[in-house]
């Protein structure tokens, strides 16, 4: 048996993807749509609490395409209140005119493919990357991802030190992005239907496919990323919601 | 060919998994809505007689995103009862505003990549693994899976001693788990799309992905695992019911 | 080329799933719901009659979980019997409250695997067994499977000698299960999706895992079976079908 | 690179699958379902115009199982004309009570994998099957596939010579169903998810099963062939559609 | 790590396919129909300003076959711009009529496997391919794909001058088609779930098979590509969009 990776593990992690149902939204009355953007605007500020207090953090974005109108990203410290604000949302008024198209449950998640010898829950920067301020960039990209266990390409047999060595210099890919992209790994194993998510954040979004094309070339994606799908993005900020939802 | 492997069968086992229709739940009256909890609940503690009677087991978990909303377990001495309970919550008015998403029909099974010699069926311990109270742990975690046949990784090509070697070794990791995660394996060649269903239970549902990620590292699973979809969920308690479905 | 195996074919075969629309069976009156039951049950008698004058079969199962709530299984002569039976239940009154979930297309197989040196369709037990009579069996289970072409695991490419060989061994487990288990072989190659359809029959539903588990270590499934979904269920007998029905 | 295959083409072709909504089919009065029988024999009709002037052909199968209720194959010189009548039947009146459940877009083809050094478009025979006057027969079978690419079973990596000569043994075993089944081949490159589709019309339904497998064994098959999905259908003649779509 | 290859980026671009609901478009007034068409009619013409403007292109074309009754395609400078349109349509009254059946995300790219040694950016010809204006072609097709990462066939695993060298022979079989295929090729790495999108314009709609085919037979088709679904279309030009959508 390999040495299993140690993670450290953060906030839990709802992404919760939605077309909106436009036919039937349009058949409401302006106001019962206007009471319902406003009873959504009211939700965003009430979940917002946890992020002036530290408890947490959430971002909302329009999405590109039709696999999604837009994606609500929830951290809490608990299982149950993600569990909690996803059934607080399903009983909203405007999730009556909206669909789930997808979503992902997983966690913040630190690997220690990364040098040792500290104790990492009393670094400063590893806490503000297990309890992350999601930032407020103009675009996002999600996708979930495995390593692979295919014939020779079985990322879970190699030894511990060839894993430590290929995810560094994958590592120093992400680097030279540091600035440009702000990148969330959420582990989902026992959780959901890949091993990790990735959440991207950017203000030009050209950056996204820069990185992720340019980490295809390395060994641990080349051979040992096995990735789902693809979501993309523009920030729906509180002020615009009124003007995205209006007919 | 190689020697099959041997296995203990308890009770039958069927995990429903429904989505909530909202939308509709919320066009009823307060009154209907009350009733039809009312009734799920009466169908509950009906269901929950066997459990007295030493008879089977049920549980009840709502779930993490947007494959289910919840997750009904039951566990029954044959076949028959499944499809009665199935059929008698499929009759009920809670019923109505639910939406099929996923389904598993299997029988709780121990295998005997285990230590012989005994008579199993006389081991006080070994009974109480087939035929399980279903404990009241805050967190569930169900996900199907294979043994994998694929080329040079073929599980059911290696000998007997190999495959026994190998459980060893993987029973091992589970064993560390002891106390904090517990597991209840189920067999279903024969009765749907996967070999096995694994139904984990916890109070801390991070020792889910801890456990799951750190067996993935070990041969069973690298080499020879295919998974299926991953639910993660909360415990509802009948307490917590009308305020889950409460609108 | 290889040589390919030569069939003996008899009747052909659907296998029609279909789900309840309970919430919409609810809505009508009861009468409207007793008036379908009814005619449905004619429209099993009428084609039971065809059982009687040998020149067809019939069955129906419910079946556990939520790939189907029932599964109509009808053997007819020719294909357009079986596209008649099949509109006369569309048309039919129950058929508005149910989803058609899965079906299958196939005819009864007899394949040349076996020793050779007579004429086949002057043989009663093989007369028999083309065209059968569908037991009254407390349990069925449907799965679909393939031979693997894939790699060096071809079941297409070994010489006719060693599939002979490998099929006999096959063979062997299954006649161990004689008595308890009845196996329908379909081929549906040009047919359906799959290569072939297998049913199986048994009083102790335990005995599909028993079989199909101990299969899977012979080489014929371990390196060569695909295996399609698996639905299992239990008898609906004539006199069941009201209550079945009746909310 | 290898040599392309060159091809012969000829009409376009679409393969329309339809599953008729049964239950919203009843809902409307006995007047209402005559007229859109009516509107839709008329459409027949109108587009059987281009047989006669040789301009295309068309044919019309019932579908056994579930996968679809009747099947629409036209035939048309141009990409456009196949739009016009698949919008023209999307207008029609029995539309309203169809669902879309499968389609395929292809070109009727000749491949140079036969004897060259003539001009084919001078052959009548080659013209007769690159614009086929669909037959009659009693029963269709219809699937799509590929030729595979994966490993070291890739078919379009192979010298042309070795490719002749497989396709020449290949077409050896269709040659021996000649007067049985008549099989057109239209290419679906670019046009659509396979790469080719298959069209097989018989009168004697079991043929499909014996060509299909018996050329399974075949390396073409064993080591090359993907398949897609399977149709099989019976004849829905011009005098039985009332028949058939009688309430 | 292989050295990644370099792109130039140019607009981005969404490709929006929907199947009418045309028995619920039958349902509607002849004035609602001429209203929903008439808006619509305006929308294309006000997204067509930015094509004079060169800020932008755009494309119709109804599609044959059942995945999608029409796609627009929509090029433009920013992602947001895509975001805006996709909304604007989905709030239009035909919107409602209409389904989302596919939708593709990505940027026009051109990728450095051509010869180097200039300011691309400098070059009017590869401006112009940048920021294309898409052609009034009679014929559409579209395409996803990937590179492969399978075993031996692993694109990202060869050198860069490996993959210089087969793109460009794979670039001189497009180069014969010059004149009868226009091919734009957009990159969706991180945007969408294929790594590239192919879009070919044709006036001869075979042109698309002959060309797709003749690439098959090249490696980086043959051993590299990964093909997802295909679509074809003609071009519904504003003229005929009456025409096309009366009933």
């Amino acid at each position: 048996m390999s040495e299993a990776a140690q993670t450290l593990d953060g906030w839990y992690c709802l992404h919760d993807f939605r077309a909106m149902n436009w036919a039937l939204w349009k058949t409401v009355s302006s106001d019962e749509r206007q009471a319902a953007i406003y009873e959504f605007q009211g939700l965003l500020e009430k979940w917002g609490i946890a992020e002036d207090q530290k408890q947490g953090s959430q971002a909302l974005y329009s999405i590109v395409g039709q696999k999604a109108d837009f994606m609500l990203m929830i951290l809490r410290p608990t299982m149950e209140e993600l569990n909690v604000i996803e059934t607080e949302f399903n009983k909203s008024k405007l999730a009556d005119y909206t669909l789930p198209t997808y979503s992902y449950v997983s966690v913040v998640e630190l690997s220690n493919y990364l040098p040792s010898g500290e104790d990492p829950y009393q670094n400063p920067q590893v806490l503000a990357r297990l309890y992350p301020s999601l930032p407020e960039a103009k675009h996002v990209c999600f996708y979930p991802m495995d390593k692979r266990r295919n014939g020779e390409d079985n990322w879970y047999m190699l030894p511990m030190d060839e894993r430590k060595s290929l995810m560094r210099s994958h590592g120093m890919i992400g680097r030279q992005y540091a600035g440009k992209v702000k990148q969330i790994i959420t582990g989902s194993v026992g959780f959901d239907d890949f091993e990790w998510g990735v959440t991207l954040f950017s203000d030009d979004v050209l950056q996204f496919k820069k990185l992720v094309y340019e980490m295809r070339f390395d060994e641990v994606s080349a051979r040992y990323g096995e990735f789902g799908t693809f979501f993309v993005g523009n920030i729906l900020p509180a002020d615009k919601l009124y003007g995205y939802f209006h007919i």
